[in-house]
């Protein structure tokens, strides 16, 4: 018996906590086992460990992950695009596990809505083997039927947990919004998923596409990805003056799109009224439930909007994502995103250097070693 | 030189004052001088009257307008739809007046949100000639390009100031959202445009169209048109427990499409919970500022919403409630909508009557005696 | 051992052949062994006996049928609207069995050009066991992941195969199309799809449906269904007559949308005439291959045309259809298209009934006896 | 009195004749009197000259221009755009005027289908004042409601009239089209709406747009402008051949889009070929009549294809071109389009040179001396 180790959320609010589990000799029929080489911390990860969303527990986190092929089940010859995986093949893969026959999934044809969703790192405990089903770990176990993804060579395992599962949402919300092409985009938020909104507005036909955030380092990435304005929220500090000034960007009309990546009530006060009428909303940065504001709903009739709200993605965007960063790694520089780097054994402060901000993206590196 | 009388808002809160105004004696070219038969009192002039939305005075109210032709200006021979006009023709048309070619009109095609836009009733003050531009009065002017619409022999004045302004607007509101073949809908209120929407989406092809309101005469209106469920917020007085009834008519999903048409701001919050997952939420009761409410934006990212606003409508759903009116008197009979009806006189009892929420529909008949 | 009859199309163009198949003692896991009740003829069938579509052979052809549960296998509790189910239950399910997860039904959306598709009654031939996986048979046999769908006792098993597949179709092109509330609709076409795409055009909002077909008997079926209009071929001849009769109807311009339901390449056309200028065009009536016509691809630019094309259905539509022939059995009397019952013995008369349009629709019951 | 000269079609198929014109000594209010500066040769003015559309003789023909400003009429301040107009300035204007209040410009919503459209240089004839209605003239009038741009300095003349009247039915016909983010995108036809489509596809976030076309020096142009392949058809001769290509392109299911610029009716069924199923198709390349290919409408229904047609286009479709030619004057190189210029002497050999294929893109220089 082999054993590996995995950081795991026991208790919300309490440090993670290192564990040895029983790694499975063999995958099941389907089953993939991996050898985790990258594993992200998602913005939503800090959120699951105050207890802002309702999960089981004990669970290994980590929803963005990158590993090599370490034992294939039979009969799982290919991956989602139906190329050859073989041991030792560099993948990626959707978090989330649906069933295609429910409500959702079939009748409505909304699958991140699946009644019977499961998401690695986020919903599947781990104290039941196979034990591995999140990114924090020395090995992820891939039940069948997972969406898995081969990663080109071309294509650096820094640029797909720099994207993380925000480069997937965004693509989705952007999608179920639509960006008309020579559109005035603005992005609410300049964190992770505020910068892959961006490239994706960008690559979506915007004409501009004005950013709004802090601190200064990810105004600067945002700069980077070609942020054609940014707008420091730390200098320009009421909502009032931020909307006149997105009006003076726009002939005193709004934007046609505004993408809220952001996760906190009063900024989707603020972005409705810095939509044009006829203009379209994006909550996007809503994963979590950060309590309520007082809203006017009357803005949705007067300014004729459209608002919009994406949960999640489905393992179609991850395709998109995968392609999207390997076609573009010069424009999109998501790699240059995974700003530090931490052991298993250094698991907390890795989702504390998150939760402040700090990092634009921290990694878990399980093969650093802890000294 | 002859006068002919009008009903004026002078000032907000303040009764309206019976006045006497210059009767043009010739339309200029283009223009139409019609005897006014019939004027609908909308919820909208209450809050006119109240002042809560911004409108220069004197103004005469009233943009829900039937009349009889007395008098065409050079030029002018043929309706919108291309029927031709003559002295006595009975018609109504468009409150507004758009411009066609301003950034909204020609650039973003939202007419309604044209920038130029002036209504009859409402934004065209009455202090200078032709002074005859609201319903409340025995002569009502047309400008040249406004959108005017003969109406046909067989649909009765009654049935078009009963449809009044609700029916364009939930016209114009129910296109925006887009019905689904056989979607479940909820209307959120039984007022005039409650009543429109639900007669809307039971011919966009919804399986099922639930009414949520008060008070019971409006309730059996709603089953007169068809109502396949009504819930009354007499009897079931919690929005917990009105959710709690609409998850029952859906098999615990929620609706597909819900419809609000109430204009105060908790319903809206109540409403979206009445939505699926992957559903469709309009906010068509919000003409008026009626202020703020405690909303958690979680809520768009979780169900995956998409929410839709419409203001007002165009000409086109002038034509299409006109078309609509004719096709339907049976299935819909909006004629026996308009309860009450009163004198040029009697103007303020009306509007209070329409305020109180007795009347089903108030309107001013200029040819009624007073006394 | 037990065995029962089914009718075989073992080669193309010759006469079905009535054979004996032994019946699976017991379904596999998530199967079902159903009895048949009543098995529609499509018109597909005929083309499917002349090799107009390249299927393997032998084949149990008939892809719309009810029957009742004989035996259930493990693990299958429930139908597809979560509906509990037993032996006994009335039912009746989706020809097509998709995989869910290939290019087509998770990349693309579009399960129904599913690249692993097998529908019964086509794509699955019957030389081996279970055998029964057409209609025209005793039993039949429903493999795991089939769609099944439990038939209310309100419901008649005639309306269900008086609709037949023709329904689920339309629902899926008119969905595709989309129809827009009151606007003018032509059908091309008086068989099972045109009446069929007749009820759902009425039902999403249209404002007048015009069929064109023949023979009489046809078109009055369509005025039972509540067709507008009817031109018959046989009396208005010519295409130029017949979009002259179309202007005609729609003050010059031609129809919003234009559904063909014929399968013959000169009636697209000549439907294509028939479009208003930014018009819609479905093709839905040519799921075979009936060779070409002279097409001048200027008009699709010159009327700025729409023209989509729709395959088949999937299992939502199905459910659609069970939905919509339960709630408007008087005003859409599906059950009385079928017009011909025929035994299995007489399954070669049967198709030829079909083919010669004698029978509105023709239909196997199984029990019933040859003599 | 002041003349100049045009170069008037007076027969199809014969010369064009150098005419003088008295030139308006003062424009009626809101007209303007400009002076061209150049005036592109599109290859519609080929068909025009041959007669394949049916238009009223004499025409000065030229709808591509632009010129400066020598003449205001009275009430005329501001262009389209709302910025400021005074003489001097350089501008260019949509070819089309639509009135704004027909069956289509209000109640249908296409107003590019307006039944009283007159487009300079195509349907306004040059026999009567103010004669200079066309773009191959030393002066140009446009009337009032003509939809004007004035051009930023900063945005090269070459520029706009190297992308012409493509530029903007490429924008119009891939809004109607639609491309989704990461599509693979076909463009058959490497002229200059070929080149266009391409431009925008890149834009509209295409992963790849494949050309094809010839000769050589276009699909150098091709590569120029960002095609990722580009298939020469002197090469890969046969439709089979080049349908292959592209199945090999998109691992063998076909493009997601395809858009038609070639306007030879051959290619519309070639094109669909190089659909993937539920993919999309754009006939753009046919606004005149090129007669009729043997089509297989099958091909729609099997393919679940969706089909669609765009005319010409919308004056904010003008606005999209200009602000996108300025913005991305490198990665679409317009102006390099401009490989001929003549004078108003040489317009019958611009004409040839153009109906050769010899030119990327002709151009009239009035100014040019002709010796």
């Amino acid at each position: 018996m082999t054993t590996a180790k995995a950081s795991v959320l026991e208790q919300f609010k309490a440090p993670l906590a290192l564990r040895n589990y029983e790694v499975p000799s063999r995958p099941e029929p389907g089953a993939i086992l991996v050898r985790t080489e990258m594993a992200g911390i998602c913005g939503t990860d800090v959120h699951l460990w105050k207890g802002e969303l309702t999960i089981a527990l004990p669970v290994i986190l980590g929803h963005e992950t990158v590993g090599r092929i370490e034992a294939l089940g039979d009969g799982i010859e290919r991956d989602w695009s139906d190329q050859p995986l073989q041991v030792g093949d560099r993948v990626t893969w959707s978090p989330g596990l649906t069933c295609g026959v429910c409500f959702y999934c079939a009748e409505k044809r909304i699958p991140t809505r699946c009644v019977n969703r499961r998401a690695y790192g986020i919903s599947q405990p781990c104290n039941h083997a196979p034990h591995f089903l999140g990114g924090y770990a020395e090995f992820h176990y891939l039940k069948p039927r997972s969406t898995i993804f081969k990663l080109p060579d071309d294509l650096r395992t820094e640029s797909v947990i720099g994207a993380g599962c925000a480069l997937n949402t965004a693509l989705h919300g952007v999608e179920r919004t639509g960006i008309g092409l020579r559109d005035i985009v603005v992005v609410q938020g300049a964190g992770p998923v505020g910068i892959a909104a961006l490239a994706v507005a960008k690559s979506a036909g915007a004409s501009q596409v004005i950013v709004i955030g802090a601190p200064k380092h990810r105004l600067e990435m945002a700069e980077r990805f070609g942020a054609d304005h940014v707008i420091d929220i730390d200098q320009v500090r009421t909502p009032a003056e931020r909307i006149a000034a997105i009006r003076d960007f726009t002939r005193g009309y709004g934007a046609d799109v505004v993408l809220e990546c952001v996760g906190m009530p009063p900024a989707v006060v603020e972005g409705m009224e810095m939509c044009r009428d006829g203009g379209k909303y994006l909550v996007l940065g809503h994963y979590c439930d950060a309590g309520t504001v007082a809203w006017n709903p009357h803005i949705v009739t007067r300014k004729q909007l459209s608002v919009f709200g994406s949960w999640s993605s489905e393992p179609r965007h991850m395709k998109m994502a995968v392609d999207f960063l390997r076609a573009t790694p010069n424009q999109f520089p998501f790699a240059e995103m995974v700003s530090h780097r931490f052991s298993l054994e250094q698991t907390n402060e890795a989702l504390a250097t998150s939760a402040s901000g700090e990092a634009t993206k921290s990694a878990i590196v399980p093969t650093l070693r802890w000294d």
